[in-house]
C-alpha cells in the first residue's frame, strides 16, 4: 500500500450559509483532504498542529478512517486554528469573519520517520515555508501536489515561487491561476504556470468544474449539477484529497490516470457540499461513491463516430 | 435528406472587441444557424426578411453553403435589421450600441410551401409571435427547437409562454433560465421549464459549457478552452445550428443522440469565436470540424472502472 503524506490545517470552523449556521465544528484543509483520501487504499499520514482544546474524538475519527495522526502535533497549552465565515446567497463568495491562527502561527511540521519515503505528498493550503519544510523532509516523492491561495501570492510571493519549483501538480482556482500567472485566459495561465515548476496544472472553477493541463493536453471534468449547495466549505480540499488518494492507490501518475483522479475528486467534492463541514464525508460509503462516479460518466460520456 | 426550417434574423452587425472593430458585416441569428447547420446533410431553409440594401452576395453565400433562401423576403424599399455592439475586456458582457429593427418591425414569416412538412424547426431568437406563426405553418414537425432571450421575457411574457407549449427543446443561457423559471439553481430551473412545454432544456453557460436536461437525465459538454476569444457574436446561434443540423441529419431525436448534437454544437461554436462574425464559419472545412470533435473527446472522455 502506497503512502500519502498530507500537510495542512486541522482546525475549528464556524460556518454560516443561507441554510443555517454551525458552532465550532471540525474543519481544516488536511481534515477534508484526509477524509477524502481515506476512501482509497492508501497509507495516509496527516502532518499538522492542534491545541489542547482539540477533542480527542476528532483525532479518533481521522484515525478510524485510516489516517495516521502521529504527525499531528498537540500543543497542550495552545489553541487550535479557528476560522469563521459566512457565505453569500449565491454560495460563490464568502466573507471571512474570524481567522485565529493560534498554534498555527509557530507551526514547524515534522513528517513522521516512517512516512519520509512516501510516494505522494499533498501540500495543503499553508504558508509556503511550511510546505517547503515538508518537501525537504521527504526522501524522493514520486508526486508532489500543492494547493495554495491568493493570500500567499500577495504576502509570500518569493517563498511560494521557491516551493513551486519542487511541485509536480498545482491545484488552484481560476482567480488564483490568473493572479499567479498574470494571464486572463486560463489556457495561457496554465502554460505560464507550467514554466514555474508544476508540470500539471489543475484549475478549479467551482460549480463550473475543473481543468487539468499538461503540455498540449487538456482534460475537463464538470461539477455535478446540484439542486442546491448546502455548504461549499472544504470542497476544494476534498477534491484534492480524492485526486491524491486515487493516484496514491493506483500508483500511476500519468496524465491518463490523472483524468480519472480528477473525476474521483469531483465526485467526492459533490458529496462534501451536501452538508455542513465534514459531516457528509464522515458517513460516505463506498457504494455511494461508485454510484456517483456512474453519474459522472452519464453526465459527460458520449460516443461520436468520426468519419 | 431531412428538412430543417430556420427562422431568425438575417442582418448587419457592427462589432467592437478588444481585438478590433468591424464595419457593417453579415450577421443575424438565422445566418449563424444556417452556416452551422450547413455542415450537415440537411435540406435547410432560412425564413427571414432583409431590406433592399442587403447584398445579393450574402444571399449567394448562404445558398452556396446549401441553404434555401426562398423564405428570405426582400423588402426592396426597406432597410435590413442592424445591430451594433461593443464587448468588454472579459468578453463575457457587452453593450448594445445600436438596434435598428427596420424591416424586422413588420416581419410576417412565410415558410415556403415545400418546407411546411419539414422534420425539424429551429425558432431563432425573435418575437414569440413570429416564432408561433412559423410553428403554426408547419404540418407536423418531429422536433421544434426554440432560442429566446431575456428581452422577450420582459416584454412579451404571455406570447412566449404560449409558444413554449409547442416547443420540444429550448436553448437559453443560464441567466435566461433563471429569469424564465424564477429558480437560481439550474437543476431546479430546468425542472420548472420542463413543466412549461419543452421536454428538453439546454442551458448554455458560455465559456463554462452547456447542460442538457431531460427528466432525471443530465448531460454536460464543456466549451473548448481557448487561448483567446476573438468575437463571441453568434456563438449561441452557431451552437443551436450545429445541434439542429446534426439531429436533422441523423433523424434521431433521442436524449443519447442529443448528447452528440450538443458536442457538435459546441465544436462549431468554438470555431465561431475565432474570428469576427461569420468569417470563420464561412471557411470551415469538414476535416477541421472532425479534428475539433476529436479534441472534445480528448477533453472529456475518461475510463473509470467501477468495481
Amino acid at each position: 500500500m502506497s503512502q500519502l503524506v498530507i500537510v495542512g490545517t486541522v482546525a475549528f470552523d464556524a460556518i454560516e450559509t443561507p441554510f443555517g449556521k454551525t458552532d465550532k465544528i471540525l474543519g481544516g484543509a488536511a481534515t477534508f483532504i484526509g477524509l477524502a483520501a481515506a476512501n482509497y487504499h492508501v497509507d495516509g499520514s496527516i502532518v499538522s498542529v492542534v491545541g489542547g482544546d482539540f477533542p480527542q474524538s476528532y483525532l479518533d475519527l481521522l484515525a478510524d478512517k485510516g489516517m495516521d495522526c502521529k504527525g499531528i502535533e498537540v500543543v497542550k497549552d495552545g489553541k487550535t486554528f479557528f476560522w469563521a465565515g459566512k457565505y453569500h446567497n449565491d454560495m460563490n463568495s464568502r466573507d471571512t469573519l474570524v481567522t485565529e491562527l493560534n498554534v498555527l502561527a509557530d507551526f514547524q511540521p515534522v513528517v513522521p520517520e516512517n512516512y519520509r519515503d512516501a510516494e505522494v505528498v499533498l501540500l495543503g493550503n499553508l504558508h509556503p515555508d511550511v510546505q517547503m519544510s515538508v518537501v525537504d523532509q521527504m526522501t524522493a516523492p514520486k508526486l508532489v501536489i500543492l494547493d495554495t491561495m491568493n493570500f500567499w501570492m500577495e504576502h509570500t510571493w518569493d517563498a511560494l515561487i521557491q516551493v513551486l519549483v519542487k511541485v509536480d501538480v498545482i491545484s488552484i482556482n481560476d482567480e488564483e491561476a490568473r493572479q499567479l500567472s498574470g494571464e486572463y485566459s486560463l489556457v495561457r495561465a496554465a502554460k505560464k504556470i507550467q514554466t514555474m515548476g508544476p508540470k500539471y496544472v489543475i484549475i478549479k472553477k467551482g460549480e463550473h468544474g475543473a481543468l487539468l493541463f499538461h503540455k498540449e493536453e487538456v482534460f475537463f471534468a464538470p461539477a455535478l449539477p446540484l439542486e442546491e449547495v448546502f455548504d461549499p466549505t472544504g470542497a476544494g480540499d476534498t477534491f484534492a484529497g480524492g485526486f491524491a488518494g486515487y493516484l496514491t492507490q493506483t500508483e500511476d501518475y500519468s496524465f491518463e490516470n490523472m483524468k480519472k483522479a480528477i473525476v474521483h475528486g469531483s465526485a467526492l467534492a459533490s458529496f462534501c457540499v451536501e452538508k455542513f463541514g465534514t459531516e457528509r464525508l464522515q458517513t460516505l460509503k463506498r457504494d455511494e461513491l461508485y454510484s456517483r462516479l456512474q453519474q459522472f460518466k452519464q453526465l459527460t460520456q458520449f460516443d461520436i463516430e468520426l468519419h
